[in-house]
C-alpha cells in the first residue's frame, strides 16, 4: 500500500521505515533536508513539498501526520485541504489534544476527507517491536488502512484497533499516558524506598531483573528500569529533573472534569511539577508558621 | 533434591507441584487432611506432624515454610527448633514482616539453624510460569538451594536471588508489593476514567487487549486485568470493595521511617481503605460545614 | 452613597441590607418578585427592570452584581451596556473566573466603563460580620468605592483590599476557595480518625470547644465545625455526599498551569468527587485484579 | 494551689509562669542552672533535684511533666515512681505517644498514683493567651486539677476538658497536630499558587491581612501567616526545608489502623519529607525511564 508520511522526526522516519520493511511504499515529508536525507537511506521516498508529497500519491491517499501537536498539526491541514480530493484519508498519529481532533475530524469532513486519530504508543522501541495504535473516526476509513495498520502493529491482527469515533483514538493515548505516570511512579517510588534502605545494601538492578521475570510487577516500564539501573546503578549524573509533555495534564483535567477521582494519576503529575521546584515557596512558607508559632528555627539559605 | 514443605495450601501446594514437576522430591505437612489428599495425588509426599516431616529428609534438611504471616509462623519454628539439627535450613516463603525474619534468623542462628527470607511472588500462576524469588540470608545455605530455586523460578538462572542479609528478601518484596499497589490503583483510574467517558462507548476490554501489545503500559497485571474485563465488561456483581493483606501498609509506614516520600503507593493504600467506607463521617462533616458557612443544603439520607 | 445591587438572591441582599444599615441607599434588581419583596422589608429599594435600576441612580452610577457566575453574568452586561455611561462603575461580586472578568473589564473598558472584580467572602455570615473582600481592577475606580467597602467589610479599614489589576481580585477568591476546601478536609478527616476511634468514645463537639480556645488550629472553619457537631453530634441523616461549585477546580487547574505542585488542594477536589461515587469502577477493577493474581475472593453486589 | 512543674524549657517556663500569674505555687525543676535562673525571675521556685520537689509540695501532690517525649519521660518517672505517695497525680503535658501514655498511666496505677495525659497545645503564645488543654485519665483526678487548669486555659470554663480514659488527651492532641499539618499546607499551596501568579504582583501580606477579617479561611494559622509574610514578603533566607517532630507519622500511622482514609493529612506529612529530599532518587529514576522508553533526554547535573 502506499502512504504518505508527513514529518520525518524519530517517529515518524521509524514508522516509515517500518512500513517500507513491510513492503508498502512510503513517500516521506519533512522540511528539514537532513531528515529527508536519513529517510531516503532507509528506502522512504522523500519529497520536499506538501504538494509533492500530495502529487506522488494514487487517489485515494493516505497520509500519515507525525508531528508535534499543536499549532504545527492545525497549520499542515490547512495548507493540505486545498491539495487533497475528496476520500482521501488523513491520520493523526500524534499526540494531539482529542477535542482538537474531534473538531479538525468535522472540519475535514466539510471537505469530504476522512480524518483519523491514531494514539500511538512504543517510542523508540517501536521500530523494532511495532506500535500500539488505537484509532478513531469512520469505520470504513479505518478499514482501508488495515494493510498498513497491521505491518506497523506488533502482529497484524492484534495491537490495534479501532475504538470509538473521532476523538476517542487520542483520548484513549491520553489516558495510557495517564496511567503510564502512575506506573512510573509507583516503580520510581518503590526503587526510592530500597535505595533509602541503606542498611541492606540493595543492588536494584539485580532485583529489578529479579522481577522481571515471574513476578506480579513485570512489565516493559520494568525492563526499561532495568536497562536505566543496568547502566547506570546510582543514576549517577542524571538531575532530578521530571519534564511531561502535556498528555498527563490532559487526563488530569478530563478525569475532573468527568468526576472521576484519580489521585494516583494526579499526583503523579503533580511529583513532575514538584521535581522541578528548587526552591518551594510552600515549603518556605511552612518552615516560616512552624517558627512563627512554635519558635522553631528555619534553616537558613543564602 | 529433597524439600520439605510446611503448609499445602494453594501456594505451598503448588510450589510442591513445581518442585515435583521438576524431579525433587517433596514431603509436604499441612494439618489438614483434605489439603494432605490433594497434595499426594500431585505426587508430594504428605505427612501429619513436623516431627514426622523432619524424620523423612535426609540431614542437613531443607524446610520450606509457606503460611500465614505473624503467628502461625512463630507456632511453627518453636515447635521446629527442637525436632532440627545444626545446619539445616528453613526457608520462609510467606509475607512474613522483614524484621520479624531479621528476629527470626537471629533466633534460629543460636541453634545453629539457616533461616532465609524468600519473598515470593507470582500468584496462582505461579505453578506454571515460576515464581520470582528475592532471597535474604546467608549465602552459602542460599547456594545450598540452588537446585530448587532454579526449579520455582520462570528459569534456572533467572527470577531469583539473594539480594543481602537476612530480611533483605521479604523487605524487596514488601516494596514489591507496594509498587503493585500503584500499578494496580494507575489501571483502575485509567479504565474509570474511560469508563467515564460515557459518549466514547469504549469497549474497555478491547483497549487492553490493545494494550498488552507493543504499548508502553504493557505488563502481567495489564494481562490480567484484560482477563478479568474479558469475562465480564461492566464488572457487574463485583462489589467496590478492596482489600489489602498488609504488605501496603508495611511500605507505607517504613518509606516515612526512611524519610523518603511515597505518594503514589501511600495514596494507593488510602484508596483501599476509601472503598471499605460506606459511610464516611469525613463526607458528612464535610457536608455539614458547607451548609454551616455558605447555607449549601446537605442531601439526607435515612 | 448610592449603588444598585443586582441579584437579590442570599448574598446579594444581605450585602445591600449591610449597607442599608450602614447608611447607605441601596436600589435593588432581582426578576423575582418574592426576592424584591423581601428586600424591600430591609430597606433596599426594589425595581423590577435594569433600565429602572439605572434610572434611579445618579451618574456616575456604581452597579454591583451578586449573581451566579457564567452566563448571567454575561447577559447582564450584554444588556446593561447601553444603559451605561462613560465612568460608571460596575462591580461583579460572585464566583466568576478570573479569566473571564479580565476579558469582561476590556470589553466595558470600550464603553469608558470600570469593571471591577470583587472576591467576596463570608458567606451567610457576612451581614453580621462583614465581608471579606478582594478588589481587582483600576485603582481610581476602587478608591470612588471606598465608603461602600468600608460598610460591607468588617472595619472599615480592614478586610478589604485592591489586591491587583482585573481579574486579580477573582484570582485571589479563587485561591481562597482552594485553601478553604484544603482546610475543611483537614478538619473532617481528623474528626473521622477521632469517630473511628471508638474505645475512646470521644465527644466530637467537646473536643471542637476546647479546640476553639487557645490551640494551633482555631479558626473560623472550627467555630462552625463545632456549631455542626453540637446540634447534630453523630451527623445523623447527612448523607456523605459533598458538593463542589468551580473554585476548586479551578484552583487546581491553574495550579497545575502555573507549574505549582499543590497536592493538598487538589486531593481535598478529588475526595469531593470520591464522595459522589457510589458504585466506584475503580475500586471494582482492583477487587477484580486481585482475584485474578492471586484468586482473592471478590465481595460480591446484587 | 501548689503545683510542681517538671522541665523548665520554654513551654513549662512558661506554664508555670502563667500559673504564677494566676495566684498559684510553682515549684520548678530544670537539670540545666540557667533555666532554673530564668525560672526564679518569673516567680517560679527553683529547685535542683526530683526530690527536692517533692519534698516541697504538700501530699496529695501535683505534678506537672513538661520534658520531650519519649526516653526523657521515661526516665523521669522511674525515679519519681520511689519518692511519690499514694494519690499523687502527675500530668505528662508534652506531646508523648498515647499508647505510652496509657502503658504509663497502668505502671503508675499499680503505685495508688493518678497519671493524667494532657495535650496541650498554644506554643509561644500560650503564656499570654493560655492553652487549650485536653486531658485523658480519671475523672476525680482531673477535677482536683480545676484550678490550675482555669487558670493555664484561655478561659476558666473554656479551652480545656476532659475527653476520655488515659491515652485519650495525648490521641486527641495527636489528631489536632495531624489537622496543624493540613491546614498548615493548605495554606502554604495556597500561598504559593499566587506566589507563582506573577503577572499579578500579588503583596500576599495584604492577601493575609484582608482574610484575616470576615473570610471563611479565617484562622490563628493565618495570623501567624501574615505575621510572617509581613516582616519578610519574599521568605528570603528561609530554606524550603519543613521539619516534623513525629505527631504527624503517629495520626498518619493511627488513621491507617483504624481503616480510616485521611490523604490530606497524610500528604502534608510526605510533602515535608519531600521538602529534605535534596537529590531525589525517584525523580532522577522517573527521568532516566523516560529517556528509555522516549528518548527524551535527561538533564545533567555534576
Amino acid at each position: 500500500m502506499e502512504l504518505g508520511m508527513i514529518g520525518l522526526g524519530r517517529m515518524g522516519a521509524n514508522m516509515a521505515e517500518r512500513l517500507v520493511r513491510g513492503g508498502h511504499v512510503a513517500v516521506g515529508f519533512d522540511p528539514t533536508p537532513a531528515a529527508r536525507e536519513l529517510a531516503a537511506s532507509k528506502g522512504i521516498l522523500p519529497v520536499s513539498s506538501l504538494a509533492e508529497l500530495v502529487d506522488q500519491l494514487p487517489a485515494p491517499r493516505v497520509l500519515w501526520l507525525m508531528v508535534p501537536a499543536g499549532q504545527i498539526v492545525e497549520d499542515t491541514l490547512a495548507q493540505l485541504v486545498p491539495l487533497l480530493s475528496r476520500d482521501d484519508v488523513v491520520i493523526d498519529g500524534g499526540n494531539s489534544f482529542y477535542k482538537d481532533s474531534m473538531r479538525r475530524a468535522d472540519m475535514m469532513s466539510l471537505h469530504g476527507i476522512h480524518y483519523i486519530d491514531s494514539g500511538t504508543s512504543g517510542g523508540v522501541w517501536g521500530l523494532a517491536e511495532g506500535y500500539s495504535l488505537m484509532l478513531g473516526g469512520d469505520a470504513g476509513a479505518v478499514e482501508r488502512l488495515r494493510p498498513i495498520l497491521s505491518t506497523l502493529a506488533p502482529a497484524s491482527d492484534r495491537g490495534w484497533g479501532r475504538v470509538g469515533p473521532s476523538g476517542s483514538g487520542h483520548f484513549t493515548k491520553m489516558v495510557h499516558n495517564g496511567i503510564e505516570y502512575g506506573m512510573m511512579q509507583a516503580y520510581a517510588e518503590g526503587f526510592a524506598i530500597m535505595q533509602g534502605k541503606q542498611d541492606f545494601a540493595l543492588d536494584l538492578h539485580q532485583v529489578a531483573e529479579i522481577w522481571r521475570e515471574g513476578s506480579v510487577v513485570r512489565s516493559w516500564l520494568l525492563d526499561l528500569t532495568s536497562n536505566a539501573l543496568g547502566g547506570n546503578p546510582s543514576l549517577a549524573g542524571i538531575a532530578p529533573y521530571v519534564d511531561d509533555s502535556g498528555e498527563g495534564r490532559w487526563t488530569v483535567a478530563e478525569a475532573i472534569d468527568l468526576n472521576v477521582s484519580a489521585p494516583v494519576i494526579t499526583l503523579s503529575l503533580l511529583e513532575r511539577l514538584r521535581s522541578r521546584e528548587d526552591d518551594s515557596f510552600a515549603d518556605k512558607l511552612l518552615a516560616a508558621m512552624r517558627n512563627e508559632f512554635g519558635g522553631h528555627r528555619t534553616k537558613q539559605q543564602p
